[in-house]
């Protein structure tokens, strides 16, 4: 969220921050200037919602959706960067980040290069001791778990509702067909599946269970914007 | 200080930072990636200097020294961005920053325009209770008293070794002949008088006597390096 | 038009675009990355439009909309650079640019700063010999068009249909109440009178009289859009 | 050439001009703002060099260094707007583009990658027909050359004096022991030996042959201005 820049609009934030609990704030480097930043952590802090960091590349055009090949000891300090200044936001309105989501190709990118996802670590243990990295929910986490571990930095592990898994627990890339759901209901099943820790179909229809302490919904056109109203009405009777 | 950026470097940090005992460190909008930032942190660190934050007006081509029409609103989330930035570079270094002085344009529009020197000073006052700002030490500061009074901001008066005043301690400004000093024995002997609270000749050859907090050279030439080493031999005579 | 950039969209250039003779396209400074100047020429091209450039101070945040004090030089260079971008993608598609207007805040320092206008004229002029550059179409031009004639540049004037003009031909500024006409009756009628060379009441009710070669309508919302339509039918019909 | 970037200067450009033949210039994505672009411009036309453009990914901060994942469709747009906006400083200098050399990444990404090339090839020939792209001689360009002539896009093949090859003809990994050359005479050498079409040893000392119609030689420090002056020397003999 947050992820507006300049006189660019983008997602229905006012709309869609009543039902969450955990927002992935845009930091500048993909979307979201110092005015877009605090406006968005003013309404978070309005309706409640935790605050997380979304850091970046540093690529407004791509939208921080292109791979940018930097060394691990820039992505420590971009990251750091990035913390600061959310955080600095966060602060002039009375509170404080509460974990850090990489965004769009870092966040891919964590997945398969160790020395990137220690350099993301070590940006979050050196910003402030305990501050959680939240990372993809797999059907095993064990080269995460380990890699935070000597890091000493706490995890925590999102599953998305609306696309469609491998059977390892990564995202069915996009490229394939079916890899992003676009049926309500079946966006609804696999939310309510994975909130109570219950297996649901992955893309071959084989039983997938995935531990995930945050369920992803992307906020951004008036469809998912239903979907996350009914999804919230569920999941707030469980 | 800290003004390189990417592949480019300006200044010879490594030899000025031993000479100095406050380094304002350029935070990425009109220099200094992330990368130089928690290197510049590093070194000031190193030498035991105390960090200032040195917010600009985003404008990497024109170095911050161009105007930008900004609302009050933007400059105080600009600032307080950049602070936020810093300071997670000081944070994972054992540091946090100890004053925050504006660059170039922005720094030079807060003597003639109060919404903006307000927009800054919430920016600090947002940012840390007690995080001081720095200002021109003028002839007569009552002004930005008053303005740091009603926002709960101390302020730190700065004076300049190597240039010239008009007779009410305003920087003569650099179109005129005799603005900026080239004799090394005239700035010391101005840096001198200032650090003892001494009247100097301004442009006109009338005395000028200013209340100042911290002496600031520009560090960017091999020149004013020379400068700094019997300045600071000086100073610790004092 | 082409003011979209990277993952964020503005304007409806799609529908608008069949409705119009000449479309202003930014150059990638305030909006438009290369794949969106790309895609903006060629449906300008497909509708037989033709292509002005829209350069503008480098303020992507600001939108373009922020004063930068640039130098006459800087000026001059900026918009040339943007001259070539535009142009490159408009040879691409088998077209040229056919005139300039500058935009946003570089559009308004025109008005005022003779340095400056003739800074945008030399850019013209020296990127290709006639193209010509376009104007507010004010009650009296003498100033611009000696200034043009000097550096040897044609002019083109542009009139709004909705805005509220002062009695010398400026718009009126937005601060002022009706400064912006909300009400489609009278954009058409403002429109219809400046494309007939007729009288049109200003701000205070006083007749105002327009030489315009251009109506300007801003293509950003849908309302705008339908005021397009009956103008175009309208238009056609004189 | 022409790298520097607003305030901050590299290579010395003055000194290094005289030397060549061919200069490319930055185009604002990695390196050279518009008034840096005109400076370069103006620089090599006193000198008779001819202009080659040196476009590259959008990416001051790694001076265009690091690999950007875009798709072929947005290389070509960058690529164009990169060609158009530096062929208008030249036009305004009375001259014209004369080829296009990629720069950093994006050069090193052609050698591998078909799509990448032939978007690049596609922005040359769209351009202007017949504007030649240069590309690095390897023992056997075939591939490159059929690319190419499927393009209907001139080559030139530029080889490097102060690196190391390997038995291909690619350059020698910066991070192999030997790849790029110190000793002042071994580049002379291998210039030479170039430029006579003669065959030199690779990084295993067996010999290669390339054929090559430009010398690079990086002018960015007073080392490689020296042996630039002794190899204008005796290239003026042959």
């Amino acid at each position: 969220m947050g992820e507006s820049y300049g006189a660019w609009r983008m997602g229905d934030d006012e709309h869609a921050m009543p039902l969450i609990d955990q927002a992935n704030l845009a930091c500048g480097f993909h979307a979201g200037d110092p005015l877009i930043m605090r406006r968005s952590v003013a309404l978070a802090v309005r309706h409640d919602v935790s605050i997380g960091a979304h850091p970046s590349y540093p690529d407004l055009q791509g939208f921080g959706r292109r791979h940018l090949s930097c060394t691990a000891e820039e992505v420590t300090a971009l990251v750091l960067y990035q913390l600061g200044a959310l955080d600095a936001c966060c602060r002039a309105a009375g509170t404080q980040l509460a974990y850090v989501k990489p965004h769009g190709a870092l966040y891919n990118d964590l997945v398969r290069d160790d020395a990137l996802f220690a350099a993301v670590l070590e940006a979050c243990a050196l910003y402030r001791k305990g501050l959680p990295l939240m990372v993809l929910a797999l059907a095993d986490n064990r080269r995460e778990l380990e890699l935070a571990d000597t890091a000493d930095v706490p995890l925590l592990f999102e599953a998305f509702a609306d696309r469609a898994y491998l059977a390892d627990g990564q995202l069915a890339p996009r490229r394939l067909a079916g890899a992003v759901h676009q049926d309500a209901e079946r966006i609804l099943a696999q939310a309510l599946a994975i909130a109570r820790g219950e297996p649901f179909a992955d893309i071959d229809g084989k039983p997938l269970q995935l531990q995930a302490d945050s369920l992803c919904v992307h906020g951004d056109n008036a469809e998912s914007l239903a979907v996350l109203r009914r999804l919230r009405a569920q999941l707030d009777t469980l």
